[in-house]
């Protein structure tokens, strides 16, 4: 059994209530869930004709994305960082 | 008027597909598609009475949490990365 304390949050996000189960901070998850939200409004207001369904895919699908660029970057960075430490 | 070209692809996420415009390559996006169709699929056998739309939102919101957290972490090494160059 884990100690972990785990963070009970309920958000609204697209107008959908959605309750947040984890061990991060309440106010991360929040923040998390107004990023989601506000990249879900972007691509409706880009596209009025999308349903709720596809929406929260292709936000999902950003978001994977930026995070795939985000680790290449870090992992580029790790590298630099090596050689650095190396001269 | 741009001439980046862009790449047209049909994906399969969770059953259904989607039509991904964008820059990037098409093996890219195939593979940004997969990450999402199987965090839907591992997310859907953990709570198996979810809609399939809270289980798009819910893909959203773990993409995102990773990726704050890969940003951290980046901002981290690029401090540590000025600091060694300083030496």
């Amino acid at each position: 059994m884990s100690n972990t304390q785990k963070n009970r949050i309920s958000v609204d996000i697209f107008g959908t209530q959605y309750v947040i189960l984890g061990t991060e901070g309440k106010d991360h998850i929040r923040h998390v869930a107004s990023l989601v939200d506000n990249n879900m409004r972007e691509i409706s207001s880009k596209n009025p004709g999308l349903d709720v369904n596809k929406l929260a895919v292709l936000t999902a699908i950003n978001a994977v994305n930026d995070y795939l660029k985000m680790k290449e970057e870090l992992e580029r960075l790790q590298t630099e960082l090596q050689k650095e430490k190396e001269l």
